[in-house]
């Protein structure tokens, strides 16, 4: 048989298993033909703590991996119940319990083929990273994950005990779990290793590494999927005992790669690096499959996994809620995506066109519900109060954002209205990361919301995605030019010296600047001095002075002490950087707003 | 001298350290001649992160402890930098260097009173846990916390190193870092530990134990203080080496505590139990002074360290609303709290009645602000745009909370309104805890806000903290009876059964045995089936069929299952509970919402 039709079976096996249809028998067959020697890598896309549910895709796969003869079949760490658990095993042990259940089950369904299957072991109240060997109907042995690196600050490492046997060589196979090292004994023919690693995280690379240094084929599977705002890459990898690749699964989606690595047969299905760039770049080129990738993943999952089905979002014509709707489409379906244009008296006639046009390109639904007479009544009933209130209070602002602020919220009420007359969906939360940074966002208003898909998207990526979409998308060029023409605003006030209403930069600083300040503290940790006396790439484009440099830098420090707040209150969304606030694993105290952050 | 006078005399250093003047020279000569065994433990309240600020208050206790020839003066862990710094020297690492500085600075001051403080150390980009002994102008020796035991799962740990040389005998004191051992060696004299413990964790009662086994005097210094929603107990101590109690600082609040340990002279400022009970009890008596000073200082905290002064919430006339109002007029003065009484048509004459009783009765701000007209118009936007999009998506509800919504949102605007309005006020949360585990709060209503300050209190204990503030308080019986006799409700709609408000425990359960259902879970991480085998506090007063028993069950888990979302948005509020869901280190990932609670 060739190799062509040896990968067409494959695929075709595994549409069958996304659509839980019996894989025809002729086909069993003629992948049995093949010959003894395929192995199975089973990236899951587990839920956390739904152990019922892990346990009946891991009995689907070792079903087919038994009729296909494979010789084992691997899991991912923690396959079982999940990962990242966080606390839900601290208050409910019933998770891990229910795991070892489910273990003995699925133990009795092997036969000749072994399975690596991850699970969390409990032992007098302390648990254990583990993976179970199964084979002709028994649990064979048991491997404890010695390492309790935490790159990720899971919680799940505050239940978790360093175990002694961290590794196995199991009929040749050197099997060991996530971070784990394996040593190399004499008979072994290759290392196995169950993990589950974010997409995100720096280990990311490890396994390469690992892989060069062996001397043996290197087989890892890692998870797939997402959990809340944790994203797992899958890209099961199998190395040649010379370091080449030989095998990968495809990315960020559940999979079931199978290859005979000894004769070299495997289809690579991606190529991402998730290597870091050194410095800052506008260009985003390389990394925007990647993100489309992971955030279409992302709503998917939380959508699926919170039993929900639908978003509603406004449209404001502008870049973010235009970009969300999108990916929202893309990821849902676009029958499932309700754009809502909620003018007020402010928008320019040009972004109602522009949401329409988006709407009309897209095929999603649309309606539009002006705010003016909510915002009417909201401001006469606030200016009574506060003449009343001021009779007592002191210190009333000269010029404040109330005003501005009713509109941003009078459209939540709106979009959380409709989430709670139907059924199954949630508003959207538009706000992208340049402006979560600076607090440049309302809460309970453009902030609020179910899911928030390009949190972690700066403005400037933000800009390269809209564009990768247009040009890259089946249907090209959904996104009206004029979109990515205008300067964004958020069309809450008016700029006095204009007339027009106030755009984000004059409000703040020109984005490049901006997102450039970003990256270099969430990539260098670089102090406020030694950004003053660094070049930055607008600096290369444009005339900066130290004066000016310096007060950008001080309203960006300032601006985002006060940004603290909202931070710990923003809805889910999935997480891109490593260090990024929107991971809620990674957090700084509200009460820090006075760091001295010049050094 | 006897010791009256001397304990008098500690009590005016204090007083005077807490509004930094000077210490009058006599009060300085009259301690001096006391004799030369005295120690000091300053138990400070600092800034994370603020290195600057923490400095100069360590400053001022080494002043005065060189003034009054001291021994020594202990801080605690980390205090230089405060503790949890969670990822904040993750993405800052200049918080560590700029805590080096001022070390050497503090080092620069010091006579004959050696100093024990703690920093974080920055050594080849890890960080030790350490503490530096300073003595006669010179950093002396640095130890560094060996223990990574992390029972509170701050994020710090992700970046602190495991030290070797965790303890020293200096001059015949045996200094460890928090959960360090300590070896005694022959010539020491006693044992001091500097340590940073929140006031919820089951390490509280350690120290106490360590004591009893030492055969050696020991002293522990812990910080005082709140870091957002983390407090700490202050409470340091001295034991004898028979284990007795010799002195203790007040809890909860910065303070300096100087004794004779040596002579027995100290005194006891408090003896709070951290002992968690052995069962579910309605007998709240004997926590409630201290959860009433924990929150206390938690919202001083907050609002200082934040730079804000003022508060603002909606009074209903309701139980959480009224408890949150007299916590709020004690810790941040009557005149900086603002009542908003929000009535809508579903309110009853009697809400309005006992708000303003309470405004009155405390000496707050308070104002009128019918909420009607924002509902109407709200409601007739609604109708419209419902109407509009039903004719494009299906499944719209027969019965929905919309409307009910509307209501805590509008509210929700007035008070967002003010903050907006008015400089440095917040809007106040007043959701309860076991409204929070229910989900039964709305989002963008009443459950928004910038500080919550009952969040982690269930409802009745919330009943009986209401009792205790009449009975406690200087004001006695603030809060009006009608209030507490008053079955707790939204007000948001009106049971078609009796026609008047619901009650929130007709759409529940009764509150007795839902705060059962939580106690278990967070104390005893049991399972739905032993819940349902085990006898409740309710039972015994109650007629409770297993089948009515059950479908509360289910109610309880389905809907706390359905609330994980909301609570990952929740607003600040001080944690008075180790494993509660209102701990932003303690996490289950919201789509986590098909766990098999049964077991």
């Amino acid at each position: 048989m060739n190799k062509d039709r040896l990968f067409k079976l494959f695929e075709i096996i595994n549409s069958k298993m996304e659509t839980n249809e019996e894989v025809p028998k002729e086909i069993i067959g003629e992948i049995c033909a093949f010959g003894s020697n395929l192995v199975g890598l089973a990236q899951i896309n587990p839920k956390v703590g739904d152990v019922e549910y892990n346990a009946k895709k891991i009995e689907k796969y070792i079903k087919i991996a038994t009729d296909l003869k494979l010789k084992f079949i691997a899991f991912p760490e923690l396959s079982l119940v999940g990962c990242p658990l966080e606390d839900a095993v601290g208050r409910f042990p019933v998770i891990a319990e229910n795991g070892v259940k489910w273990l003995n089950r699925l133990a009795n369904m092997t036969k000749d083929t072994t399975v690596f299957v991850g699970f969390l072991e409990p032992v007098d109240n302390k648990y254990y990273n583990s993976i179970a060997i199964l084979r002709n109907g028994e649990i064979v042995d048991v491997i404890r994950k010695s390492s309790t690196v935490n790159p990720f600050g899971f919680n799940d490492y505050k239940y978790i005990t360093s175990g002694h046997k961290c590794f196995v060589n199991y009929e040749g196979y050197g099997v060991t779990i996530g971070e784990d090292e394996c040593k190399i004994v004499s008979d072994m023919k290759a290392v196995v290793n169950c993990c589950a690693v974010p997409s995100v995280s720096s280990y990311q690379n490890k396994n390469k590494e690992f892989a060069s240094k062996k001397g043996l084929p290197y087989i890892y599977v890692n998870q797939a999927g997402t959990i809340d705002s944790v994203s797992f890459a899958g890209s099961s990898s199998i190395y040649g005992a010379d370091g080449n690749l030989i095998a990968r699964a495809k990315a960020f989606e559940e999979y079931l790669l199978i290859a005979d690595y000894a004769n070299g047969v495997g289809q690579i299905y991606n190529d991402y690096d998730f290597k870091k760039p050194e410095s800052f770049s506008l260009d985003y080129e390389q990394e925007l499959e990647r993100i489309y990738k992971i955030i279409i993943q992302g709503i998917m999952d939380y959508f699926v996994k919170c039993g929900l089905k639908r978003a509603v979002l406004g449209l404001s014509g502008g870049l973010d809620s235009t970009v969300c709707a999108v990916l929202l489409a893309d990821a849902l379906g676009k029958e499932n995506v309700l754009g809502v244009s909620m003018p007020s008296k402010i928008s320019t006639a040009g972004s109602k066109i522009d949401a329409e046009a988006l709407a009309k390109n897209l095929g999603i639904k649309y309606v539009v519900a002006p705010i003016g007479e909510m915002v009417d009544t909201t401001n006469n009933c606030f200016n009574k109060l506060f003449d009343v209130v001021e009779s007592g209070w002191d210190c009333r602002y000269q010029k404040s954002y109330t005003m501005d602020n009713i509109q941003a919220r009078s459209r939540a009420m709106y979009l959380w209205g409709i989430s709670n007359e139907f059924a199954s969906c949630i508003p959207i939360a538009t706000s992208d990361k340049s402006e979560i940074y600076m607090g440049y966002a309302t809460v309970n208003g453009d902030m609020s919301g179910g899911f928030a898909p390009i949190a972690d998207i700066t403005k400037t990526k933000l800009f390269a995605l809209a564009r990768w979409l247009n040009k890259n998308r089946a249907e090209k060029d959904v996104i009206p030019e004029t979109v990515l023409l205008k300067r964004p605003g958020a069309e809450l006030a008016i700029d006095p010296n204009t007339g027009k209403p106030l755009c984000a930069e004059d409000a703040l600083m020109p984005y490049e600047f901006m997102d450039e300040v970003i990256w270099r503290i969430e990539n260098k940790q670089e102090t406020y001095m030694q950004m003053l006396y660094s070049e930055f790439v607008y600096e290369k484009n444009n005339v900066l002075t130290r004066e000016q440099k310096r007060e950008w830098l001080d309203k960006f420090f300032k601006r985002m002490s006060g940004a603290l707040y909202k931070w710990t209150i923003l809805a889910p969304a999935v997480t891109l950087e490593e260090n990024s606030i929107l991971n809620k694993n990674f957090r700084q105290m509200i009460t820090s707003c006075s760091i001295d952050y010049k050094g």
